[in-house]
């Protein structure tokens, strides 16, 4: 575990700042005019654009386009290199005069980071799927018999992809009880979060890839949450998957943490219980000690942690999801989106979902103001966070928060 | 059902040709340097991007773009208005000096003729959702109790739609057989075709939009072969739906043949044996009457048709299932690509995948040259062909072809 490293911007040395020198995750802000490149350093955000329209620094010309994504397809080796440049520069002996490009965050509106070309959202936590599973099927056969041999994953939908703070407006759809005769259209009645970390695809691959490439061609993470109509997917979801109940909104993060960033919290996944297909094997250590956690605050009141859990518990990392994903022939793309899964640990108190939490609507959450929960109601915010954290110091998300509205008329 | 539109082009006034002044499909070509945009006329392409250059048409400049995108993002009153000049100045009493615009079909190569955004597909064939689950589960319990009732769809890839003419590589994938205890990797046994429709997206919408909105947005059609590999399948697909086995690739076919042209072929979904819920009410006939056929052809050798069907025995039309993809609230967006599903008739003879020709692989089809199939081997080529059929014309798509290469080593 490294240390803090200690910058010229004061505040990017504070052990509580998600943004130290060791962090800067790429983002993209507006003060007024156009969307820029930008990264957070404490609290400021330093004008990436702006730097290299001055020919302070050199990426390609890629940071005058609005998104990452251009950054991103020059390669892994161009990250590394910019990455070390902007590290030297904002170091403590490094480039005060730069101080001229600085943006306080407080100023800044923050945008989409990256155009997301394709969103594929996995299933890999096993005590999401083992709860899951029981709740459907009973402990006996709550694991799927593929689980533990296949990262099982679907692909989603990408223009459904927003930014954190973006509203969701809770979907209609098909409903249907076990007991009626017929579906029904309306609002949903259990609409969820799926706490998830999304692994930022940036470099594309035509063709199968190994482990250790799918591991290098991953650029960075955001926290994600997959909002969920759990009544549409009962009703919908055989034989060909969730469909519209994951169709209205996923949130994301707005800073890209890049793998670099992530680098000392590398961590295993963990051990098999059947033996994994050579294609699946990992090389090395390919997951993330990344503390998580769900607050959730009514109209008007005071959050509350409704979990705490960490990313190391998945059964599969991102870059075993993604070789997977290839498998096919499937060609994948800079800005590809892949979602991890909903991460819920082994006990209650870190399960990564209201299905779980509220044990499917029969154990009602407890909210700081006295209210419970089993879904969402209108007008309560959740918010995702996320810090992995190092010696003294920790490298943050910034948070991945929605609100939600009341459904259209139908 | 309206007469031949007579052309100054002689090769467009032909009963046998695709490409009828009726058609005018737009596609994307060049002959040695970039990609442009054309329409087919006859056994023409009428080079549309030079004409725009030269001032001869307007089109927002969008004809410069060497895809429709741009074009189809103008909406739908400039697409009838486009539509309107290039009939007229076409007719045979239109614009002659419009010749120099003239290439050979025979000259060009074709390109895809839009971007894909997002790829849907869907299970809206009765006759092969019932078939498919015959062999399944048996025929008391075929179709799904939803079936009925929801336009079943899944998210595809995008990235792996292809044009008419590529190649396609067998995938490799995890592979079970029901008395196996553990998978192994390897090539698909069970790579097969689906005959389908794609409906285009040419209006982007924000929001859930009805039948008749969504009939409205559609800018046209192509043929769509949606390679599956059944063994990847039936052990991947529970409980997210087809992922990999689906993911190898889509073939198109390279002209977009329009709403309009298509329009005096609109026919109605057949008689519900439910109700449909009031959002997927169709007010007019929104399916089309259009001829198709698949062919196989072993590696050197001739061609046999394997099975001859039409598009209009869906169940559910493309307006319909635009729809439902909005009803969560899902942003659509121009060159969103929705495959129908697999378009199987009530015969054998008009099964739509060589799943449903060869029962599972049970009775193997017969081809020309004294060979059989159950699934598709390595060399073959596989064939879609469609036309609607009017009175002295008919509204061509071009084949969409593909050849399966063998499997990469593993």
């Amino acid at each position: 575990m490294t240390d803090l490293k200690r910058s010229w911007v004061d505040s990017a040395n504070s052990a509580d700042t998600p943004f130290p020198l060791n962090n800067l995750p790429y983002g993209v802000f507006s003060t007024g005019g156009e969307p820029r490149c930008g990264t957070a350093i404490g609290d400021q955000i330093l004008d990436l654009a702006a730097m290299e329209a001055d020919g302070e620094i050199d990426a390609g010309g890629t940071l005058q386009t609005g998104s990452w994504n251009a950054f991103m397809a020059q390669g892994n080796k161009a990250w590394a290199a910019f990455r070390d440049t902007l590290t030297e520069r904002l170091a403590e002996d490094g480039d005060e005069s730069l101080s001229k490009y600085l943006v306080p965050q407080t100023d800044a509106t923050l945008h989409m980071p990256f155009t997301v070309s394709e969103y594929t959202d996995f299933y890999a936590g096993k005590h999401h799927a083992f709860n899951v599973g029981t709740m459907f099927r009973g402990p006996e056969n709550a694991l799927p018999p593929n689980w533990l041999h296949i990262p099982i994953g679907y692909n989603g939908r990408a223009s459904s992809v927003v930014l954190s703070g973006t509203d969701v407006i809770r979907p209609n759809g098909q409903l249907k009880g076990p007991d009626d005769e017929m579906p029904r259209f309306g609002p949903s009645q259990r609409f969820d979060i799926e706490l998830e970390m999304g692994a930022i695809v940036g470099t594309a691959s035509n063709g199968p890839i190994s482990v250790a490439e799918a591991f290098e061609n991953i650029f960075g993470y955001v926290l994600l949450n997959d909002w969920s109509a759990r009544d549409i997917q009962a009703w919908e979801y055989q034989p060909l998957g969730p469909f519209q109940a994951k169709a209205t909104a996923t949130t994301i993060s707005p800073w890209i943490v890049t793998a670099a960033a992530l680098e000392p919290f590398r961590t295993s996944t963990p051990e098999r219980e059947k033996p994994l297909l050579d294609y699946l094997k990992e090389p090395g250590p390919m997951l993330y000690d990344i503390d998580l956690e769900v607050t959730m605050a009514p109209d008007g009141g005071a959050e509350t942690t409704i979990t705490r859990t960490n990313y190391n518990v998945m059964y599969y990392s991102a870059a075993q999801q993604l070789a997977h994903h290839t498998t096919s022939g499937c060609p994948m793309r800079v800005g590809d989106l892949l979602g991890s899964g909903t991460i819920s640990g082994e006990t209650k108190e870190s399960r990564g979902s209201l299905l779980e939490l509220s044990w499917g609507g029969k154990e009602p959450v407890e909210l700081a103001n006295g209210e419970t929960r089993t879904f969402i109601q209108d007008g309560d915010t959740l918010t995702l966070k996320g810090a992995a954290h190092g010696d003294g110091y920790q490298i943050g998300f910034g948070d991945c928060v929605g609100r939600l509205k009341p459904a259209r008329e139908v």
